[in-house]
């Protein structure tokens, strides 16, 4: 993989993908990373200064507006050797429980965030990730040719929701999930493969301080979950161990 | 039953089930129907004049703000009976194929329409759905107690996702199955049923012409599978038919 999108990267997972991918033996040569607000990115301005590979880039997922130009950012950086990954991982979670205290405005903000911003920024870059996939058309299906992540949870999954309530959250993800299966379709003639992930349950601030899973770990198994994606994992859905999960 | 709101009867499959419902032996004492426009339901309005059960009533699904109200119009009927029924049936689906052609607001809109919609009437209307379960509580879960169904679709299933496309539609139908799950979990204390159900592919302005199922034989269908509802159905996902579909 030479070149690597990844959203959401001021924290959390997202900034945990980047730490472990500039240590790591395949660390690309185009690792470009956003967030919403450069001046408040401290941590991954620093990892950008010390190393050449990563861009930082200023990104709202929820402005699908503002995609087009950032295309053109990317493709600058890429140029002819176009786009090999991008990974959705920007993602919202609203305090929310029962259907007592859902409220519509949370509903359609975090659908903005979570399922449009993920599938209008696979649009946008589409003409690079083609390109990526069409220069590698030799190489089997995965991250040496073309690859879409969507950052999912298994609180979108609604086979395994036995719990309830976190109406905005679950459905978004869960149309999310909708989204990696006709992308899976749509993107196969052009050799891109598209897959859901599960990152476990995390210490972030989304996951809170009671997560069992360190960020560094789920970090680390989902760049080695990333190495191995094939044809089999099309369309589907996985965990941050590489189990595959039920919609 | 005694009474049931159904949304989007203008036209197609609520239309029909109105009007099945007006001719069979359980016809309730209350049946609720709305619509977008009065001046432009002229159908369902000769159906209210000519049966003294019909309520025509104005609800535009994607107005959250309205629901109060409507709820207050609703219980102003059904009084202390409460309701027994909710049919999500209003529904959309914009014209839309692959990814090259899907724009960020046929995403919201259709999402507003088909997923918080539904919720959030069913949140409006929860105290007096909750008041007709209470009352028979001695019933088994089912219609003689209270049933919320959500019109949902099976390009709304994500496992059956083998033909791509349909980004707006599929995962707001896919979000509505969501909201089946977690509202059968949130409201089983109450003893309300929760299911979603599949109208099968109906000669409708929505199903197109080439549909090969009569509006006539889908909305006997449904009001059958609405009769036999029971524990077995709660949170899950059925065909007009009968048959459960997977997620």
């Amino acid at each position: 993989m030479k070149s690597i999108v990844i959203t959401g990267c001021n924290r959390g997972i997202g900034l945990g993908l980047v730490k472990y991918l500039v240590k790591d033996k395949i660390s690309p040569k185009y690792v470009m990373v956003t967030c919403r607000n450069l001046q408040n990115a401290k941590e991954l301005q620093e990892i950008a200064d010390a190393n050449k590979n990563v861009h930082v880039l200023q990104l709202e997922v929820d402005k699908p507006e503002t995609f087009d130009n950032f295309a053109k950012d990317i493709e600058a950086i890429v140029k002819e050797d176009g786009l090999n990954v991008l990974f959705n991982n920007a993602g919202y979670s609203p305090k929310s429980t029962r259907i007592n205290f859902v409220k519509a405005e949370q509903m359609m903000e975090t659908f903005s965030i979570n399922a449009v911003g993920p599938l209008m920024l696979t649009k946008a870059l589409l003409p690079i990730l083609k390109r990526a996939a069409t220069i590698n058309k030799d190489k089997p299906l995965g991250i040496e040719r073309s690859v879409v992540i969507n950052m999912s949870s298994y609180l979108g999954s609604i086979s395994m929701n036995n719990q309830g309530g976190l109406y905005p959250y679950r459905c978004s993800k869960a149309a999310l999930n909708m989204i990696t299966t006709s992308l899976s379709i749509d993107l196969k003639p052009d050799g891109i493969l598209v897959t859901s992930v599960h990152p476990g349950w995390v210490k972030t601030t989304m996951g809170g301080p009671n997560a069992p899973l360190d960020v560094d770990i789920c970090s680390k198994r989902i760049i080695q979950l990333l190495k191995t994606l094939n044809e089999d994992h099309n369309g589907q859905f996985y965990s941050y161990e590489g189990h595959k999960i039920d919609w």
